[in-house]
């Protein structure tokens, strides 16, 4: 076993998930869809099945048809004309296309700095190309014991500056956020950019849940603002574009030579992405205006995230009020285990909160995520009073959670 | 760019499958097929994009019913019973998976044994991971100037141990061999497999063709020699076995203790493999009996292979016989790429074989891949003589290549 992932716990997914199929819990934890896909969608892979050459490789690149459908439905929002055979790379889900940014950009002790809470697969996408973690909050500016929104969530863009030192290389962005479901402001962006360019930093904008924003708020991206476009690699997601999180498809927007080097990676890691789902993906961007299907995604996920605040309302457990994504973050304190509950081995090196969900699984038939998971352990105190749970689920499902948990009432 | 990818130079794939579909020229490069998957994996494809699980996250480890098709199909191959929850992991193609091994394995300075020629992929692989690797020889003992079957390339196993030094952790072998034709023989296996457990090194056995071998040769596998498979993590996939190769479905197979730390590093490189294909992949394996597959397949490209050989001996041009996979080394030392012929500026810093592949593909418009690609670059001399020729190709295909090599006579 090598240095590289000697240290790795056992990661929350595979914890949380498993449990709660073998509990028959409502699975409110890990961000997937228990809904298909749109069927223009799914039409459209099946169709690309019945096509040869959507059974082979692709370019490491990306299907050509993807990259060009990419390029015609982000130009608008990146405010430019998009260069498909060289601004975009397709890659085996977002995950791996972080994953090999770092593997291009990290030598031995370069600082990565991020914003904590972070989804927890940064770090290891971190660490196993030799890149050291710098972690800045993002502090409730709010009373976490009332509900909030998510705005209230903020980085102090000193204390930000105060972690720049000359290793580092690169900042994390990730807007809309997981697991806080804030929208990062331009105000906020500007900040964070003024400090990337003053530092010479690379920046990875996490924007996989850009299609997800919730009204009055707009998704805003930072490579749009002066200067930035230069320095920012724009990172996407097919999964939580179009409700796929199983085909694996996520994408890399940004300059040439900054894309470069994580294609080099890319090519080496995977070198290339399963055909058949990117082309329906490419048709997915193709038809999805025709359908109306962002903004009717939009209105669906409003109304799922205001059935399980009222849920929360009603046992008084205070939220975050999400922005944009499928999470909310809420505070669990007044949620009592019962004292002598009895936890399996493999909880005891874990957070409270850990300890928290998995009796809210096991016992109340809800699975939810604990947050600490979202933070570098030294960090983790604040983390422990809070679940995050996921409504990127049907309706039905939101109600047989809601009824589970009105036994916390 | 980190030091990780800086040296890269464009991946041969890269250059020469857009450079053949340029030219229009007809593809024997890249080993992908034409034609198209059988029809029962197809459908079970299409029928899986129905089930909205099959369209969400799967486990890391990958889908229960592909590791039981698997651990079922392989079980008696392996000559014993395979635990399908701890003894295989389904990777993002094999390529991914053998990445993941070696990020699971390698320090900074471990070192690597490769049999040259080698899949071109495991140099990246091996140094992106802080590894080195060595190489060992695998010579043609016949005469080169005439046919040879591939049995008759051969490594010496007294200069293979000589490779080996205190930081020696892993060796790859892979059989059948690409781009050699070989399947290893059970006594040649057993010397590789004697010299792993006496340094104690982990051997990684690379068996993506396993299901292409053509009479009198039978694939041999290392793990199921004595006290081998404790010490084996064998690869395989889908993408060979079903004519998939766009599918990037692959798997490791072994005792749980060796996967472990593969699983680790595959878990946070791509998170999970898609899911639908995967689906795909294990009816594939349920059906596969039913539908006489591997038996037939075998045939059908037994015929190919006999059919591209029988246009270079027309051409009087000596082959390396392949025992298995779907490649042909062809000896091109008689053919004449004409002295004023300018080649573009990208080529200049490449071997011979390169430009006779280039001319070829441009010229005689029949795209083959050079060897060299194969090799280290001290080590290249012999290969330059190579073109390496792929066939699993239709017949249609095959003719129209033979029609067009013509030219050469
Ligand atoms: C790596 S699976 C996690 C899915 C997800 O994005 C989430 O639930 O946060
Ligand atoms: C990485 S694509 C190469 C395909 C293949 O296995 C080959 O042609 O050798």
């Amino acid at each position: 076993r090598s240095e590289r992932v000697a240290h790795f716990e056992q990661d929350v997914w595979s914890i949380f998930t498993p449990l709660a199929l073998e509990c028959q819990a409502v699975n409110l934890g890990q961000g997937f869809m228990n809904f298909p896909p749109p069927d223009f969608v799914i039409e459209a892979g099946r169709e690309a099945l019945l096509r040869n050459d959507c059974n082979q490789y692709s370019h490491p690149m990306g299907r050509p048809r993807l990259r060009n459908a990419l390029a015609k439905s982000y130009g608008p929002l990146f405010e430019r004309t998009l260069d498909p055979n060289t601004e975009i790379v397709v890659t085996a889900g977002a995950n791996e296309g972080i994953f090999s940014i770092f593997a291009g950009y990290l030598d031995q002790g370069s600082e990565v700095i991020l914003m904590e809470p972070f989804f927890d697969q940064y770090i290891s996408n971190i660490t196993m190309n030799g890149g050291v973690p710098v972690y800045c909050p993002i502090r409730p500016k709010g009373d976490t014991s009332k509900d909030m929104s998510a705005s209230e969530w903020k980085v102090d863009i000193q204390e930000l500056e105060s972690k720049i030192t000359p290793r580092s290389k690169i900042i994390v962005l990730n807007t809309p956020h997981n697991p806080i479901g804030k929208i990062f402001s331009r105000e906020e962006l500007e900040e964070i950019g003024a400090l990337a360019t003053k530092y010479n930093l690379l920046i990875i904008s996490d924007e996989v849940y850009d299609r997800l924003h919730f009204d009055p708020k707009k998704h805003e991206r930072i490579a749009t603002l002066k200067g930035l476009w230069e320095r920012t690699i724009t990172v996407g997601s097919g999964g939580k574009t179009f409700g796929t999180t199983g085909w694996r498809v996520g994408w890399l927007i940004g300059p040439k030579a900054l894309i470069e080097p994580a294609l080099a990676a890319h090519t080496r890691v995977v070198f290339c992405v399963n055909s058949p789902l990117q082309e329906a993906i490419a048709i997915g961007f193709e038809q999805a205006e025709g359908h109306g299907f962002f903004g009717s995604q939009v209105s669906a996920y409003e109304h799922k995230r205001d059935k399980l605040l009222s849920v929360f309302k009603e046992l008084g457990l205070p939220c975050t009020i999400p922005e944009g994504s499928y999470f909310i973050l809420v505070n669990m304190e007044k949620v009592q285990v019962p004292q002598d509950y009895v936890f399996p081995e493999l909880l005891n090196s874990r957070a409270k909160d850990f300890k928290t969900c998995y009796w809210l699984t096991k016992e109340i038939g809800v699975c939810a995520i604990p947050p600490t998971e979202f933070y570098s352990k030294p960090n983790r105190e604040l983390a422990e009073k809070f679940a995050r749970f996921a409504f990127c689920k049907t309706n039905e499902t939101l109600e047989a959670a809601a009824e589970r948990l009105m036994k916390l009432k």
